[in-house]
């Protein structure tokens, strides 16, 4: 089941890091945009490269669908194969889509991406605004088939408390109400170490609000985004960790992708050069997470 | 602009109905299947008939993209392929997808959808849970190039009130927040007509809801799910009309796509004649909703 697999999977190799991948196609260095047909197939290759460099000290990678659907049905492509290739070299899969619809609709998209279908993700992060019909036929695919999910309780975006901050008249906030439901949802998949497969979006650039949810979710694995290029630094995103510097998995996107351009590496490292730079800065903020942690 | 395209169409052709698009395998006759090379292709050809019989009678389309990724990437093609031929033919162009993400991400989503790339839809839906900066970006796209989106504000299903009903401190819910919200992000993108092109998204499930929500949101396009197979029919829509007879458009989608199997036709119809029998049902829907509003 998901939890175990991220879980063991952090555990084994001592790092709570996913790599976001999230690519422009300006990111890509001039050298792979030569050699490949279109824009969709340098992504995928620029992933692979990623990949391959990283698989060893990153456990997990995470998809942001909008970059691959900006590329129309090639970008479609370009996301099953980098999925693939990522499940293969035995990193965990996350597809970021925040998918959410009536029932129906949500069957569909559970079958689509957790249903071992064309697309190979072990988890996929959803939206809650329409409540439990519209989560349910995740949850469903979650216990049929070992899979996962993350709800965005708290997002890491400026203007994410516009919405999700507001005081009920019961006493406490949107996200908060979010966080029961997530509750709610998860309790009967939790695996052997006592973690939900049903987890929670919560932003590193709200620290305060992550630790809160850490003790409101006892058994949510949190799906943290925001570190690095949002702001969030290895402080901020602690209190989501639990005393086994477990229960949650920071995401860097940009940070690890375009980390050759980094001010601290000062010119070291070329375009071309981006995978050892990615490796560079996965190695510092594994040694920044755990030495918070 | 896109308020002033959809208030046109439905003007001219005495029709508020938006045809939706979210067809299953099971819904393409056999013919169709045994002469396709794959189901995605199956089901583009499944549209174009539907496209085709429709386009005079229905002055819209709504294509549930769930259904199209749950076909990987051929599906992408038949989405991309399908939503051009309806343009072609005229018919205004929504894409229910129901995105959402950081503002960086939801710039990729508009951008995809909205942009002139690979996709051409003249709307999108989207959900507001992320607030003003994930909105913005599809907002600014909506200016610049003459499209729309309509937003969740209170969705069909069954528990939609979950979060979307809870009563917050202030005295309103939350959908009459996101309502609110909807009335600010719209309120400098105004047509011809008054209304906005940015919309909202209200289920025919909640009559009573929709009636204050027209008022509540004076400026806003309606789009109105829930009718005939979830369970709404035309006394539950009107509220959601102006005086003019505009301001709103229902949807329906297994009503019209499976008519032929519909009760009421007592075995009129077979499979091969679902075109038939879409056409009578939306010759009958659009007395149905001319009638009461």
């Amino acid at each position: 089941m998901f939890a175990d697999l991220l879980y063991e999977k952090i555990e084994k190799m001592e790092n709570p890091t996913v790599m976001g991948l999230d690519p422009r196609i300006e990111f890509v260095p001039d050298s792979i945009r030569a050699s490949s047909g279109n824009d969709a197939e340098a992504i995928h290759i620029f992933n692979l490269h990623l990949i391959d460099a990283l698989c060893d000290i990153v456990p997990a990678v995470k998809f942001q669908s909008a970059y691959y659907e900006l590329l129309g049905p090639a970008g479609a492509i370009a996301l099953q194969k980098s999925m693939a290739y990522a499940k293969s070299k035995g990193m965990v899969v996350v597809l970021d889509a925040k998918r959410n619809d009536i029932g129906s609709t949500a069957k569909a998209y559970a079958e689509a991406y957790l249903g071992d279908n064309h697309y190979t993700a072990d988890a996929l992060t959803v939206n809650g605004y329409l409540g439990t019909d519209g989560i349910k036929p995740f949850i469903d695919i979650c216990k049929s088939n070992g899979k996962g999910i993350f709800i965005l309780v708290k997002t890491s975006n400026p203007s994410s408390g516009e919405l999700q901050d507001l005081k009920l008249k019961s006493g406490t906030t949107v996200y908060e109400k979010m966080a029961e439901l997530v509750n709610g949802w998860g309790r009967d998949i939790i695996g052997n170490h006592n973690y939900s497969s049903i987890g929670a979006v919560v932003g590193a650039t709200y620290p305060e609000e992550l630790g809160m949810l850490r003790k409101m979710m006892p058994k949510a694995m949190l799906l943290v985004p925001g570190y690095g290029a949002q702001g969030g630094g290895a402080e901020d995103v602690k209190n989501g960790f639990d005393n086994n510097r477990n229960g949650a998995i920071v995401n860097s996107s940009r940070g690890l992708m375009c980390a050759w351009k980094a001010a601290k590496f000062n010119g070291k490292y070329t375009h071309d050069q981006f995978c050892e730079a990615a490796c560079e800065e996965a190695l510092l903020m594994k040694t920044a997470l755990n030495a918070v942690i």
